[in-house]
């Protein structure tokens, strides 16, 4: 069965024509900042006829950066893409414009995690938690191979659990939460404060007023910058306190680490998560933490997934 | 269907005749200091015998404070029972001196959070984490009306996530565990602690050797005693920041608290906790946190809902 997924993203639009999960083709897009809705539904609709249009495929399948409202294909929060202000069912949206193939919708981390479970790091495993580290911080938690979205969809949400009480501003308006610790975009600020404050970074030096990516810190560290160190130590000693609590709580054999920053910085990053994890565990779980396997390419993938299972 | 439900506890046995959940008779004994295993085995068949005997019953249930390798009915740890260091196939033994009725054995924390699902606070919902404070603190997650045991058995321990990174030491070694803060003992080795460094407190007084009681907390807070009325300030936090953790992972919409402390501090110390975990908390989630409804019957009644399911 060929499917089409695409992952929505906060700066571009990945699609995949795919079958099984096996990518026949791809395409890519810059997402839209103009327009809203509207304008990134048009966005989508020209991905998928890159791909060999509606009649390619079975099913559509969308990954979005948001909060989906469980099995209704509607966005109802996305505070990461410019000009999305109130829901919008995008599923329908979508297959109106599409010839009415059916169209799935999820939250992009989720997808990312059920492509890692059925076809990456996680092949083969019950239970699985996965971390995607990038300008924030997200999860998702798969037991006895289900997804957990919960009655409100939030479920899996790692980067919002307090690791420091009464600790680092986030940019939720919450306070010590593992993403003010260890997101891009958190860490951004806090060099930016500490340069502020008189300590000089290379960070600031190699992104003085644009985005600092996830290569501008692999550059820092390499370069021995000690706020960049610093930052990485907070962000592995957070992420290990984090994750150890999911584990603990879930019992879980398997992590997965993923995402912008976590794929620049490679495998001693993850590495040293599991350390980190490892030094805080109660028992003695044979607990694994492995780099995600599927790079870019897996929320696409993982759209993919969905609009099988969508598909008639 | 008849059934008899254990509680078996590191200072007491409770048993229950009970047809589905519902109490017929009850009884008691103390948890034999000496003798290990075998003594506990003959304590449970007495106890049995007391309830009518294996005639009386179609299966046998018994809540273990200990790792249960989950169906087998062998208690793999239990270090709160005396004299209990090997595993022991706590089923298997129980079930040859009672005539082969069908002996189920899980850990005691998830039976009384199978009570409290099925017949308790948290009756008719799908998702429920239940936190046991106590001598330690104990937790189960119940997700899509299911109990999570996980691969180990060892899912929800909720007492041992890390709550202040570095923080106080736990009974298991570990650092800034919730129990450190929010388990008796725990509780106890502080005020002690504080206590030899100056401060006085009622806690002492009122327990000078021996152990400082739930009672003996519910008393000193009701004096204004400074150094208890911190103790519960700081257990009051560390729930919170636990409990919003597994909220927050999970998207649960309801919160169960009982064990000794809860029970003996009541609806005021629940109530308190629900606002310490609504203020760590990510998301409009309408969140429930209410006090267990079983009272101290929860494990053996959560005992004999199992015995229910092993029953031919």
């Amino acid at each position: 069965m060929a499917v089409i997924g695409i992952d929505l993203g906060g700066t571009k639009l990945l699609g995949v024509l795919a079958d099984g999960g096996e990518v026949k083709a791809d395409a890519k897009q810059k997402t839209p900042t103009q327009g809203g809705p509207l304008a990134v539904v048009d966005a989508i609709v020209s991905l998928v006829k890159d791909l060999g249009g509606p009649k390619a495929a079975d099913a559509v399948g969308v990954g979005a950066p948001g909060l989906i409202v469980p099995g209704t294909g509607v966005v109802a929060r996305a505070p990461n893409l410019p000009g999305w202000v109130d829901p919008f069912a995008l599923g329908a949206a979508l297959s109106d414009l599409l010839d009415g193939v059916p169209v799935a919708v999820d939250n992009d981390v989720n997808v990312a995690a059920l492509a890692e479970h059925r076809l990456g790091a996680a092949k083969g495993e019950p239970d699985v938690l996965a971390v995607f580290v990038g300008t924030g911080v997200g999860g998702s938690v798969i037991l006895d191979g289900e997804l957990r979205r919960g009655p409100t969809g939030l479920a899996g949400e790692i980067g919002h659990v307090v690791v420091r009480p009464d600790g680092r501003l986030c940019g939720c308006g919450g306070r010590g939460h593992l993403e003010a610790y260890a997101g891009r975009a958190g860490m951004e600020r806090r060099a930016r404060a500490l340069e502020a404050k008189g300590r000089d970074t290379m960070l600031v030096d190699l992104a003085p007023a644009k985005r600092m990516t996830s290569s501008v810190f692999a550059r820092a560290l390499a370069g021995g910058d000690a706020v960049a160190i610093e930052l990485i130590d907070e962000a592995v000693k957070a992420l290990g306190v984090a994750i150890a609590t999911a584990v603990t709580l879930l019992d879980l054999g398997v992590v997965i680490v993923g995402g912008g920053l976590a794929d620049r910085l490679g495998a001693k990053f993850v590495s040293r998560i599991e350390q980190a994890t490892r030094s805080q565990l109660y028992g003695e779980a044979g607990l694994r933490v492995a780099p995600a396997a599927l790079g870019d390419l897996s929320g696409a993938i993982g759209a993919s997934l969905i609009a099988e299972k969508a598909a008639p």
